[in-house]
């Protein structure tokens, strides 16, 4: 069994992981939800920006409604991704940018969270079964989302 | 290699890793700086409640400072919690429920926030190497962190 843990792709496994989370991306761009969907297990365990603390799979009609809910595309930018495989299963953590501009609401959004990642090899390949996005929030008593933070 | 994704402790290494988060809940309870930081690898990658997006490894005097920061114990259960090991290498997910009394603070805090935690078995046994701890935000408009949530 190798483990790697490296910011490039060496193996078939990295290689296909990265290339699941660059879908998932381009599908946010495209604002496809079945796409977005696509890449998630049934039963992937979802911790998300908003309430409730956790859902179960990504469902593709909630995920379209949300990308339609946005004027134009939403981008999302990966920066500093770490992926460990072990043998059917890999995890990876790093930085995403969202950015776009919501229906009704002036201004653009942009703003960076932390991501982590967990995946599991199944039939048809590999599949996101954890998907734990976040952004930390400031404690000096306003308790604002720290929309501001840089990686 | 074996998978297994259980509730229950199975396996020599899921008795071990969940004896490691029970060491590292029970140093709370006793605000011991450095037994929370020795769960740690060196390196962990830290997404922690507060900023900064992420720091590196878990430093013993300020942890014992932000232990210290708190009038009696500092209280961390654990519900829900999956773990999946895979090789010389884990993961798991779940909810923490963090409860105590803030020094110069009236009234008590105690909220559920989501973890996911990831593991390696390192020279000495298991150690953490990344720690995602998040709390969800009302997108209603306020920002306001979902303290009020329950698993």
């Amino acid at each position: 069994m190798a483990t790697s843990t490296l910011n490039v792709p060496v193996s078939v496994d990295e290689v296909a992981i990265l290339a699941l989370i660059d879908a998932r991306h381009e599908a946010h761009h495209n604002k496809d939800g079945e796409a977005v969907a696509a890449g998630y297990a049934t039963d992937a365990a979802v911790f998300s920006l908003a309430p409730p603390l956790m859902y179960h799979g990504v469902d593709a009609a909630e995920k379209q409604a949300w990308l339609d809910s946005w004027e134009g595309p939403v981008e999302i930018e990966s920066r500093d991704f770490k992926l460990t495989v072990s043998g059917d299963f890999a995890f990876g953590h790093g930085f995403l940018r969202l950015s776009g501009t919501k229906k009704g609401v002036e201004g653009k959004v942009d703003f960076w969270m932390r991501s982590t990642l967990a995946f599991e090899r199944q039939i048809g390949g590999w599949r996101i079964v954890h998907d734990h996005v976040s952004v930390p929030f400031y404690m000096d008593g306003s308790l604002r989302p720290a929309f501001d933070l840089l990686p």
